[in-house]
């Protein structure tokens, strides 16, 4: 990690034990220099990542205050690092269904970018959020990416294992959002009626040098889950 | 337009005119220097600004490649400018249900920091996607930061008119989402069937002075609107 995210996590953990609130204003930039014993450089790139990440907020010439949102319960909808780090707080549990290479179809194929036929890791399972169904989710990774998966892994965090045991870089992702009636099959996973809402969203995971790894589709039990996203700007 | 973000611009055109794909590569950083002739902190900064965008990715010793996905249809989620900007390519209409000022229910004052009872101005509008129903909105705006809206601002866009008719500048934005069953009321506006899957979006608006000035929550109409985001990072 570095110094201006180390710097920047100190600054959210200093929000955190000051119970800050919305518009509280942090104090002044060479304050936060002198109190957190870091350069003006620094400083200045912790304050734009923690802006990024909807922490705070800049006016010029006027301060830097707290941003929060007011509401709990919701999931932070964002995060290429899979759910673990959006669900700080929760307590996260997974049921395996399927586990096993498998040979990418067309459409796995295509959302990975590789021929059809080229070996995937399957892996099916239900997530349960505070003991309750959070999700249906069946993700496809290449296995000349990720060679090995068992049981245990994938009852725990997966990008964990990926990032500190094989040592990839995850990088972006691609998301796409929809919106239907649940499949027979889906409902029964997830303890509804067939025809129930559903949100689907299908994530393609990218390592930082650009190749796709993890063709991801999960279906979120809608009573179940409720999301926040901080937006930023012109964009996220 | 700051020169760095007139540059992006203008990296972008440069992406579409030559109708590069994901993984195509960009000239090397010197090079677009040259090209754009720029100096080395503005390409930088430029770059750091589309690869937010998710429009490039950049690999350390590897070089600068486009980014793009591979579907289309699908409208980009996020943009605190109001779908205008996240719908480039697409006809967006709306037609005018309501358009009134009132006093603030508890739950439009909790939303905007506001007491209950100020004047806000309520607009109901149904936005229509390349002539299909989109959206069924309803947004509450405080009549203290934006004093005035006729129907011929809300048949148009609303916040391309907080810009630049009221010079107001519009900051960070806190959303929520989730997917119910749709109420007899929203149904009917939709041309749904009462119970069909609805995603809601409650969107909160801030200028960049922290101040909120918009509360919106819309309910799309699940077969006309598919989304994609493009994350980065650890966040967005």
């Amino acid at each position: 990690m570095l110094k201006y995210q180390q710097t920047a996590d100190e600054i959210e953990r200093y929000i955190e034990q000051h119970e800050l609130k919305q518009g509280d204003k942090l104090p002044i930039l060479e304050e936060l220099i002198r109190q957190f014993a870091v350069s003006k450089t620094t400083m200045t790139k912790s304050l734009e990542l923690l802006e990024r990440k909807g922490i705070i907020f800049q006016v010029r010439g006027s301060g830097i205050f707290v941003r929060k949102t007011n509401r709990t319960g919701y999931i932070r909808l964002f995060s290429t690092q899979g759910f673990k780090q959006n669900l700080v707080g929760h307590t996260i549990e997974s049921t395996v269904l399927s586990l096993e290479p498998i040979a990418a179809t067309d459409n796995i194929a295509k959302n990975l970018g590789i021929e059809a036929g080229e070996t995937v890791y399957y892996v099916k399972r239900i997530r349960y959020i505070d003991g309750k169904i959070l999700c249906l989710e069946e993700s496809y990774y290449r296995q000349s990416i990720v060679p090995y998966l068992n049981r245990e892994i994938v009852e725990q965090s997966i990008f964990e294992y990926l990032e500190t045991a094989l040592q990839l870089n995850i990088g972006f992702s691609d998301m796409y959002m929809h919106v239907g009636k649940l499949s027979a099959e889906s409902a029964r996973h997830l303890d509804l009626t067939e025809g129930d809402p559903g949100l689907t969203i299908e994530t393609v995971f990218h390592l930082t040098n650009g190749r796709p790894f993890d063709y991801s589709v999960i279906t979120y039990h809608y009573e179940h889950s409720h999301f926040v996203v901080q937006a930023n700007g012109l964009y996220l």
